[in-house]
């Protein structure tokens, strides 16, 4: 993390978790994927703490055997523009598939949250690897992993370019001249490209904050350059702090190599904090969370980012099996890193799954081994701050009340927001509409 | 309407208003079109009113010559997901295109929607009817008038079917046994038809009315059709009772043809009262809004339903011109309408726009005056109740504190909710889910 910069927060609101099991804890609320007195307790919480931004993940594919999580949850565009009405401060991140989207659609609706937020809207950009969600859509196939990040880039691009369709000061709205607006800032993007045809304009303007924020969660080839290229912020996993470093490295200079500043991509894992008063208490929370899981259920998870790859035709207790190109054109970043792992440590399928169903994580321990964690990692250069995934139930709630008081004290993390909108908070510009800049290098 | 129900009321938000020059207006707060607050209270007062819901219009195309109010507007979902936190009895319902968009993120929106606000969205089901609309969406052509309502009865269908996905007691979420639901009450749709291939099952549950309630605005053959089969509730446009009576009759027909209670489709012309303390009042703000609107706008606005039609280049003050088949493609029923007027009346092209843009309607008077009309179109069987277009503004406000007192003294309007749901509210029983049904008729 760059020098004097604070450090970035966000908050995963998940329903019932993020793990398969998570919803058998004994505090767990068992309704809570559509349960909206949740998303806006979750929600007000952050906010509490003075975090970032909320977010919301997404899938669009499901079948019998997906997780509890995935099953019967919100939509992300609706469920944030209801929370956009019960916050103030606080940023709202939602995921959206560019597979299965319209851009005009995807356009309106992220400028339409924005606007309901007054400037607090994010756009989590992703592919979806489930290739059966091609099935839900009227479409022949999934398209394959390179295509994806084609469509893509094409796609994002289209949206950026209808988000400026008005320039900031287009509305006059003179009730004595009876000028609405000034057509000369009204701009008509005609976008024809490899996969979208889409005149414009767009019919709603920018918010206080440009545009929505832009994120994604690269970890591929592809991944890595399109979030480099693209992302104001990028959410990612890690097992340990070294692969972190590497990663925030990579990244970092991905970005400055296609004349960006680094400075403004945050980089930003997702953890999940398991905190106890007591070291005792923390390593005791985290085996209530491992008990939870069932090795059906662990090998049933572990087949998702391999497009739901059956895995239990192996042996359990033999070393994981070779699985050749499989998770190449699905999850092919975190598909490749569990072959990788399972290969480093020589595990056996049993270990591979139990480890990704519940792993434990670098930030299971009391408030102050936590915040230390924290600030190692920053400081050391592998993040720019975290999005606090919610496993545990009350663990948003313990990190506010236990760790981010730590934080604040050591000057590391803000007490009270500095601004009103995403960008602001991220420290980022308010982008220049690229129709008033386009003017102003003309003239 | 039938004897002893009561009159429905919806109330339309509409930001700067619903004609062409209204936010000129003195009182007008122009930006309201992306002004959540402006949303917000017209909601609350709604919701005051003991209104049976909110409705919001769109269109997915604009040019430099559309109307201020659709140049710049929330889209319906995320505003009406805001409005869903911030009221609790009123139903919230979104106009939605069938031409250009996905079932599957349709029905996905409408039921996250539905569950926010525990049971009360509404979907209004639009086939746009502006051509220009294809060309946001890499299409290469919008569809002819009669198959966009094939390609809408084929979405709905679709969209209604994967709202059922989940029987209403799948969910078992019982910690002991670890069974989160029911897999023999998970049902996949498997659709394979002209228009869409969806194979579900929906990754969201049904709310507590079972499923969104369906609105829809036909009055071309097919569009009444359409309405009749599938529609819950009708928004319309009448010129007087007349029409009205004979629009109500054969819908109310064509219903029962369908196999349906014609009681269980409720027919809500739009209004746009425009209410004085006396007549004289009342007729004067009526002047007001007519004074607003310039012939040239007048004459842009008549164009639209014809597809944006460019009247200006007929003389104003000749008999309005023939123009063939012109608008059959676009807004059928609406184009039709002005066509046979122009004609019975023998009127000049200026008469009709000037007409058009500033139609007075029925409903300009004292709330006595406003409420004897209403009672007469309700008791003689012209519609079952009415849907508050926004053209003034205060006019909601005034016609929930001026009128609705009077129908409730009345004992035609509710004094209190009887329901928290929007079909409760309308007086439909919650649909069983078709798979529950399936189940119960095999066995």
């Amino acid at each position: 993390m760059a020098k004097g910069k604070k450090i970035k927060l966000g908050a995963m609101i998940h329903g019932v978790g993020g793990g398969w099991e998570d919803w058998k804890h004994p505090d767990a609320i068992t309704d809570a994927s559509t349960n909206f007195q949740f998303y806006k307790h979750q929600a007000q919480t952050a906010e509490a703490g003075k975090f970032d931004f909320a977010f919301i993940a997404d899938s669009v594919h499901i079948t019998e055997k997906s997780s509890p999580h995935y099953l019967n949850r919100f939509e992300p565009l609706t469920i944030l523009s209801a929370l956009a009405a019960v916050t103030k401060r606080i940023g709202l991140v939602a995921t959206v598939t560019v597979s299965y989207s319209e851009p005009f659609t995807v356009a309106r609706q992220f400028a339409s949250l924005d606007l309901i937020s007054k400037g607090r809207a994010g756009w989590n950009v992703v592919t979806s690897w489930l290739s059966g969600s091609a099935n839900n859509y009227s479409k022949d196939e999934h398209p394959p992993h390179e295509k994806r990040y084609r469509i893509a880039q094409e796609h994002v691009d289209v949206v950026k370019g209808l988000w400026d369709s008005w320039e900031d000061d287009a509305f006059t709205r003179n009730k004595e001249t009876g000028q609405f607006f000034d057509p000369a800032k009204l701009h008509t993007l005609n976008h024809k490209g490899e996969f979208f045809s889409v005149q414009g304009p767009l019919n709603i303007a920018r918010s206080k904050q440009g545009q929505p924020v832009i994120f994604q969660a690269g970890t591929s080839e592809d991944g890595r350059n399109f979030a480099s290229k693209n992302a104001d912020a990028i959410f990612v996993g890690h097992e340990n702090i070294e692969e972190a470093k590497t990663y925030y490295a990579d990244i970092k200079r991905r970005a400055a190599s296609f004349g960006r500043n680094p400075d403004d991509v945050s980089i930003l894992p997702g953890i999940r904090p398991i905190i106890g008063r007591t070291e005792e208490e923390a390593e005791r929370k985290y085996l209530e969370t491992v008990n939870l899981v069932s090795i059906d259920k662990a090998i049933i998870a572990l087949g998702r980012p391999f497009n739901d790859f059956d895995f239990s035709v192996y042996p359990l207790d033999e070393p994981f099996p070779d699985l050749g190109d499989l998770g190449a054109n699905s999850q092919q970043g975190g598909s490749a890193k569990i072959k990788r792992l399972a290969k480093e440590h020589n595990l056996t399928l049993r270990q591979v799954a139990l480890r990704f169903a519940t792993p434990k994580g670098n930030f299971v321990g009391t408030p102050e081994k936590i915040a230390d964690t924290i600030q190692q990692w920053v400081e050391e250069g592998a993040s720019d701050g975290f999005i606090i995934g919610v496993g545990i139930p009350g663990a948003l709630q313990d990190f506010v009340e236990l760790v981010v008081p730590i934080l604040q004290e050591r000057g590391l993390y803000r007490t009270e927001y500095e601004h009103d909108t995403l960008r602001g908070h991220l420290g980022l510009e308010v982008p220049v509409n690229r129709n008033s800049k386009a003017k102003v290098l003309n003239s």
